[in-house]
């Protein structure tokens, strides 16, 4: 699998999300690419919801974000969320927030394990999830 | 004005919401009663940006939430608001939030007033802006 | 017992605390009241965590707050916090967030109900906790 | 200068700051980051907030985290800071948060812009700031 394809989700920027600068806190962009990852799942037809329920955690081991532009209250920015690499353990997705006239704000990057959930411990994901994620990936 | 026309928006549950009894953090309704006065001004065609670039804050002087049930993550919830209450210096919006199967998580309440925001100081609502809210309250 | 004994803690303002108002957001305060709640039971000898440990979830049914002044980021605020009430299945906590120079910038009170972990259902405190509490208020 | 010396802070981890994985969520530890380089910059003698008072914004341009243990509900975790690179128009902040036991439970690395707050163009540090960052980094 090679960089796969992107799926988009709107985001409307809160007033929470912003900070004493004005703009969106550099903070709130780390939310939002686990906001553009579950929305990849979702769509891929393999909920996060449903792999806990079956087991499975997916945890962070390494994040990554350049930022470039900011995002404002009254801003309804886009999502753009791809998996990069699906490897036996672990899995890496790309993240691109634009804001309205289309410019980059946000780029980044995090890097997963799969967890088992009863033991804590780091596994393989199960076939059914590879397999959902990886057909997803390719269309 | 007499508790006018509710407008309802979707959230659907961020990780970052939810707290380590596996539900949603208490405070994270707040931020979506946020989000339901925002989206309330935004239908009722004077959103809350643009009143702010006219000069005019709104900020919290009372706050209150009664939890029914909790939201989980999986679940995209419906957060319904209506103003309440509109008066010279201030107003209230009410809150509704409900689970998929339409019981209610939480409910709430909270009361503004509007401030100059050059000066600091609590202010009248300029008459556009009042004029605005009443007439969607009222449809 | 009868609005016990306060407990104090600081807290240094987060940039993340704040909003594009140039305050601090109105929802970080929630957070203060449970970093208060947290203190409190640290200081009484029975950390949440223990009560939690023990099989004790404590969840919010009733939240309540006013606000006066503004804090900022740059600021250490006090956040004060007593157990107003003890009742078989559930407790009271007000809290009073106040600013350097003393003067009061919130207000607030939550509702509390202790609930079984294992069933998730309303349940009396267990002895240990109640009286752990009660003899602490007191003193 | 070369990779100065370290500032340490303490955070006692909050309720809001975990998530339903019963951990801290991977998001928080961004804002500790945050609490580290304040604390940086106030026991360096250049509290950020007098920065931003002198006409001067630190903007965040990337971020990096890797995390290694998950942090709990209950424990109180060290946050070191240092300065790890002072350019004319940027810095370079590193960060190790451990765990209770002397574990390392996430490492980072932010860098920043120099920004004015009028233009809100990217600007070269005022001479006292960096005089003052560049001495005590060297201490």
């Amino acid at each position: 699998m090679e960089n796969g394809r992107w799926v988009e989700t709107e985001v409307k920027v809160r007033y929470a999300e912003t900070d004493a600068q004005g703009v969106v806190y550099h903070g709130s962009y780390i939310v939002w690419f686990e906001v553009g990852r579950t929305e990849y799942c979702d769509v891929a037809g393999y909920p996060y919801a449903r792999m806990e329920a079956e087991g499975v955690n997916i945890v962070v081991s390494d994040l990554a974000a350049r930022y470039r532009l900011p995002a404002r209250y009254g801003d309804t920015v886009r999502v753009a969320t791809r998996l990069a690499a699906l490897r036996s353990r672990g899995c890496t997705f790309e993240y691109r927030v634009t804001l309205p006239d289309g410019s980059v704000a946000v780029e980044g990057q995090t890097v997963h394990l799969f967890v088992d959930r009863a033991s804590g411990r780091p596994t393989a994901a199960p076939e059914p999830i590879r397999a959902a994620l990886t057909a997803f990936a390719r269309t």
